[in-house]
Parts: C-alpha cells; structure tokens; sequence
C-alpha cells in the first residue's frame, strides 16, 4: 500500500525560482510515488497576514501556481486547510495533553518574534495546528526543510502522548528531512528570498524577468579570459534548468573563456524561459477559468473531510466526547 | 428586545446545594427576562477531566440537572459545547489577534496549575476558546463570579481588537458580576466545596444527606439557653429554603432556647427535603427518559448552530478566509 504524504503550502502571491526548485518542485513529485494530500495553509497564514484581501487573493494565487506547476488533482488531495475547520477540534482535544512547556521551549515562536511577527497566542500555538493538521489526515511521511524538524518532533510527541493517554488513535508521522537542501542564488549571490529584493518571479512581469536575469552579479573576469565556475551565480542556476550535457558544456564554455558574462546571461535566460514557459501558459489557463480551481480544492476539501471526520470521530471517542 | 445572556455550566457528577444556591438557580433564573443560552462545557472539561467515561457520565448528569433544577427549553437553547465545533475555528481565529502576552498576565493558569492541574496548552489558551463561546453567540451579558471577571476583560479587550482590526462583527459582551456572592456554609462550616468533603449532594444517597445535615458542626450552648445566630450554619442553610417568616421564627426559636440543637437540624432537614424533593423527582424521571435529554440538547444545539455559522461566515469574511 503507498503510503501517505502530506504538505502543507504557504499562501503566497509572488512565488520565485528559489521556492520552486527548494520547495514545489519536490513536494509535487511526491505524487508519483505516494498518497498525497497537499493543503494551502491559510489558517496558519492568519499568524502574519492581516489584510484580508491579500489571504484570499494569495490562496488563489498559490492554488493556480501549484497546478501550473504539475500538481495533479487526479493523483492528490489538493485543498484549503480553512475547508476543514475540524481540525480546530483536533487541535483543542491535542492540546489538552500537550504541556505548555513543550511549546515554549520551541524556538519558532521566538524566532518569528525576532523577525516581527506579532507574538500572538496563534504563533505561540501554532505548533498544536500544525500537529492536528498532520494527524487529522493519519499522515505517515511529512517532507519538511531542518527549520520544521522541531515541530515533526513535537507532532511525534503529541501523537504518542495521546495514544498512550486514550488508546491508538495516531498514526506517528515520520519526517522526510531533506538534508542537502540546494539553496538557490540570488541575482545577488544571496539566498534568493523576497526579502532581499534579488528574486527572479515565476510569474511575474518577463520584462523585469529579463532585466534581472541580465543583472545578475558577476565579477569583472575579461571577456577573453577563462571564467571562475565555482561559486558562479550563473552556473548555479543554469543547472536548475539544464540537461547535464548542457550543463557540462556551459561549464566547458567558460573554463575556455573567449565569451564575456552577458554571453552566458543569455544562454541562461533563454534556458530559464524554455523551462518556465509551459508552467507560465498553464498559469494563464488557469486565471481564465477561475472555476475549474475552485471545482479541483472543493473536490480535494471533499475528499480530505472523508479522512478528518473519521479520525476525529474516533479522536472524539477516545476522549469520551461522544458515548 | 430581551438581550442575550450566555453561561458555560462545567460538567459534573457531583451536584450540592452550594452549587445550586450559589450558581444554579441564579442561572436558571435568566431564563425569564432575557434570550438565554446554556452550555455544558465539555470542551473545556477536557483540561481537567482525562477519564472518558466520566466525562460523558458527568455530562449527562448535568444535562438532567439543569432540566430538574428548572432549565425550561420552550424558554432557552441549551446546549453540548462539544456540538458546535465551529468555537475552535473561532477561537484560532481570535488567536491570531490576542496578544501573548495578555494571556500571560491572567492569574488563572496559574492559579490551576498551582490546584494541581498539568500546565497545558489549552489550559494556557483557556480564556480565549472562553471568549470564542461568547463571540460565536454574540452574547450581551455573562453572568461571572468574582473569579471570572478577568476572563470577561479579556473577551472584551479581543472582541474590540478584532472589531478595530477587520471591521464590526462581535458585540461586546458585559459581565453581570454577583457582588455579593452568597458563600454557602458545608457541614463544618467552611464554604461548602467537594475537595472540604462537607457537602449536601442534591441528588445523592437520601440517607446520606440525613445522616449529613444531623452531623452540622454546632457548639456546646446548653438545651436551655439562648443559641447564637450570627455565624451558624443551620440558621444560613435554613435561611435559604424557608419562607421570610418561617425564619424569623426560626431566629427567634433560637434566640429563646429551650431547644437542642438536633431539634433545629430536623427542622432545616425537613424544609430542605421538601425543597429538593421535588428537583430529585424531577431527576429520577429525567433518568428515565435518556432520548428526551438527548432531544433536548440536540434541538438546542441546532438553535445554537444557527446563530454561531452567522457568526462565524462574519468572521471569516473580515479576515479573508472566504471572498
């Protein structure tokens, strides 16, 4: 029997290369190999979003970015986590067992507060959502970046802890820690983050794409001489987009020298908007046929439900909630 | 238009005429001057209570409580907290906006966990799934005890938050705070409380409650003489079931002498007998007809549902969860 997967995905309006090659590209092949469900955290999302137009807008946004991006509906679960509001029961029968130390020696909290975040009663809980949201669904393999791995430890605990208290109601969840995680540069050389303004956008403006892929810093190597390679900003990303044959090429290229840096700029825009091109045309399918997205998560919120409500109804049972 | 009047009611077992002169008929009296809403407060036993079975049985056992002390449901919704899941959507949502620290300066969790109660999480988030009870019914008034009116602060400091925030949606809600909290003596004359063991159970053993209200603490003042009325626990229990007159005489019986005190406790165990009787019949035949409670409670559920999916649909508009 293929086990089951679950991720969950942040809301977001602006999705860059970095998050899909880090991020998307990888949950969605999960999907070949496992029961997947994948939910848009858009409870989770409540803890740094306060504009209510934004949440909505990003929901959908998200939703048509992870559909363009390969998601299938026929082979996953694909839905908001708000249309399963059981998993708030869940979360309140959990933490009726979780020991409020537990949650206060997590250092997310703090970190998010360090970052300024509101430190809200949701941010400092939020751990027991989480966890609901994992054992709601009897998930066996969460994928999750080293920065989750404390709170995969703290599902694991709850899970066990209730199990022992009530009786087997859990499934314990096992992370998939992914241990080499390629951090994807930046047009800077930085991690590319939002926050530090060097993002190339999936679905942004091509023209700005362009311009920032041509910006993109380099060193000041002449045109005739041979390229360094290593730590090449340009290397890193082509990579991403390249077959290998064209990857050692490139490499070959610019350890030969002869072509300056806009030369391989080039070659790598053209590989980057080859690669990116289809996703780009599905997305614009999709913002055409609003409907069809809201049909796949409602389809996804039905199925997902079946699973919540017959966890929780034993989750209920067990804590003497129902005779 | 009659206001709207909320009170939790915590499942229980064990019910003594503390209970039912201090908190019980106070709430049941509600039900005639204004639109009232009773709860059990299962979800928030769950902090305290880790034996399903009593968690259920003690459920129950309220439930015919509050219908043998008088509960009328042509007049109120009464209802299973635990039927309206949608408070723990609530609750997340008010999450996101309340200050940890708030929750951290309330004296309760620390107060119960210095009773002995494990320092959950929801023993911490406690106060706000209490302000979700109130919001979710859009409750005008909520008769509190000394002890609780912290909790109504802060259901008020963050249904205004939340109002401020993303817009009208919760009325705030006032504390009908009983100033002058009638403390029922127990047998020994300590403030009547199942952890003291000096209880009267209203629905206990017969001949136990006899047996109980014969051993009431008294002192050594000789048959002849006059008894001392300030400060006796049988003239304050006696005070409580009898007519105005009746304890004029009562006080004036004692204030004479020539009785002993065993002449005073048949006395106030006759007029507590026939008070309750009535209640403990009421009792018995609710025991008997478990379908009609269940009507009861699920008819008030389906009332209570009304109101708090209105509620919620509001709530979750302002912060964008749905369009």
């Amino acid at each position: 029997m293929m086990r089951r997967v679950l991720s969950g995905i942040q809301p977001s309006g602006f999705l860059h290369i970095g998050n899909y090659f880090g991020m998307i590209k990888r949950a969605i092949e999960w999907q070949d190999k496992a029961e997947t469900l994948y939910f848009i955290a858009d409870y989770h999302a409540l803890t740094s979003i306060k504009d209510p137009q934004h949440l909505s807008q990003y929901v959908r946004k998200i939703a048509m970015a992870f559909l363009a991006c390969g998601l299938d509906p026929a082979k996953s679960i694909f839905f908001r986590q708000s249309a399963i509001p059981e998993v708030h029961e869940l979360a309140w029968i959990l933490s009726s067992i979780t020991p409020f130390g537990l949650l206060e020696r997590s250092h997310s909290f703090k970190d998010k507060v360090a970052k300024g975040l509101s430190p809200t009663v949701a941010l400092f809980s939020y751990p027991v959502l989480m966890t609901a949201d994992i054992l709601l669904y009897q998930s066996e393999i969460i994928p999750v970046g080293q920065d989750q791995k404390q709170h995969l430890e703290i599902a694991r605990d709850i899970a066990k802890k209730f199990n022992n208290t009530f009786g087997e109601v859990f499934r314990i969840p096992e992370p998939d820690i992914q241990e080499e995680v390629a951090i994807i540069p930046g047009i800077d050389g930085q991690k590319m983050s939002k926050s530090y303004n060097n993002t190339l956008e999936i679905f942004g403006d091509l023209e700005e794409f362009k311009r920032r892929v041509m910006s993109i810093k380099t060193d000041s190597t002449p045109i005739e001489a041979p390229k360094p390679t290593k730590g090449s900003i340009l290397v890193a990303l082509y990579k991403l987009v390249a077959t290998d044959s064209e990857y050692q090429e490139f490499i070959a290229s610019m350890e030969k020298g002869g072509h300056g840096y806009a030369y391989y700029k080039k070659l790598l825009l053209e590989k980057l908007l080859a690669y990116f091109q289809p996703i780009r045309e599905r997305y614009k399918e999709l913002e055409e046929k609003p409907g069809y997205v809201e049909e796949v998560l409602a389809d996804g919120a039905y199925k997902a439900r079946m699973i919540a409500q017959e966890t929780l109804t034993k989750a209920r049972r067990a804590v003497g909630l129902l005779d």
